[in-house]
């Protein structure tokens, strides 16, 4: 870490919990390399507060942007004075900044970053099917990016019926027919089965699917950082089955990130 | 400095302007040294805006404390659910932290900071006459520190009338005619005279009180910490006065404060 001194501007990264987060160990040595005068600190926040602890940093001058995770990626939205066209299709955003006229834009780099990630790893999205769990901020925007970018078939799934059903009436509108859903999860026909769930940040939370049900050469896909090898991911290499870790989306989000700060690269 | 990462505790030290507070550059090497996971960041508040950025800040689950400084010392009370006794004097306070019990109580340790300051710098205040210009925060916290380390006499000033007869009231309940005010500075019978304004931050204010107007042996302090020489210090250097620069309060106020967010030493 540079040094801190009364110039350096702030960013923060919300969340509950918030011991996880990789964005501090990640961002920050960006931020050395590139000789900026700023730090992205965590800010644990409970969802009761998360308004009024969003009211105050948004009144904080030196603090140019907030990163969001679990679990306040969708009630943020409330809070951002305008919507980049990811936040608003998903309804959920991970990244807020203050634009030159004060107000204060939210975006959503999980499905971009997760996107690129894939496609770093050697999965090419474009024709393959995905069996995707957890209709949430994070699920959605993983959603719409997959089908953004070609996937020729998506079937999600969620607990939540109204929310599931409401995910798949905004993608059915955009990319007709190639959505489907699904009360529990059905990933027998898919290519890449992807958790977009918080089910494996707990060491005994539950599988969010069985990867046994996965074809021989499919691809188990997590959005959870911590731990780096959550139980799913385990379960899917001990069956021989690919993995793909959480760490992917996230490493490739930082280039949005920057770009998003004006960091520069 | 450490590596930040999710875990991470989080100080902040707030004030308007925001640029020239030393506290983060002294204080995060002092929790590197100790080996401790947290970071003093710098916040950037407007007047007008305290009320939210405190509410939102104190709602943060891993923001263990507070430094305050200039113009927000005394406001900063408002927002305390108890005062320590330093704190409830001045009516000032400069450190919040969050207790045991979930209240956030502050503290003032700018009179002690400054009292050790000058004892280090071999000017002992006791048995001496001081005079102070500046009856806000500082000057109240400096005003009780002096005459409870035994001045022999204070001669306060501000031209704020009702500022300054409020501390010679409180003053005086407890150091029955030790303290005398004026709406003009009155250094001609000082042995230090004292600069508790924030007059010096910006290069061209007035200087806060003629150094030329004391004894040739005298001292004279300003409480400015950035520039680390402002206008008054260099006025009185070029008379052969000694001076006493502001850093040394601070640097006497890093043990107060290691005690007081537990930080060990």
């Amino acid at each position: 870490m540079g040094r801190i001194t009364g110039t350096t501007r702030l960013l923060a990264v919300l969340g509950d919990p918030i011991e996880q987060v990789q964005a501090p160990a990640l961002v920050n040595p960006l931020l050395d390399r590139l000789g900026r005068d700023a730090v992205l600190v965590p800010v644990h926040v409970r969802p009761d507060d998360l308004a009024e602890v969003v009211g105050g940093l948004r009144r904080i001058r030196n603090l140019d942007g907030l990163l969001v995770t679990v679990p306040h990626k969708i009630e943020i939205c409330r809070y951002a004075d305008e919507l980049a066209p990811a936040a608003a299709f998903t309804g959920s955003a991970n990244a807020l900044r203050r634009e030159p006229n004060g107000r204060w834009r939210a975006d959503n780099f999980d499905g971009v970053g997760f996107v690129r990630g894939l496609r770093a790893a050697g999965h090419e999205p474009r024709g393959r099917r995905f069996a995707l769990v957890g209709a949430g901020g994070a699920g959605a925007a993983l959603a719409a990016a997959l089908l953004e970018n070609g996937a020729a078939h998506l079937s999600v799934c969620d607990t939540d019926a109204g929310r599931l059903d409401a995910l798949l009436r905004r993608l059915d509108e955009r990319w007709p027919g190639l959505a489907t859903g699904s009360a529990v999860p059905r990933i027998e026909d898919a290519d890449i089965a992807v958790n977009a769930t918080p089910l494996g940040l707990r060491p005994d939370d539950p599988l969010p699917f069985d990867p046994a049900a996965l074809r021989p050469d499919g691809v188990v896909a997590d959005i959870i950082m911590k731990p780096p090898e959550p139980r799913l991911l385990r379960a899917a290499a001990a069956l021989g089955l690919a993995v793909h870790r959480g760490i992917h989306m996230l490493d490739h989000q930082l280039e949005c990130y920057a770009d998003y700060f004006g960091l520069g690269r």
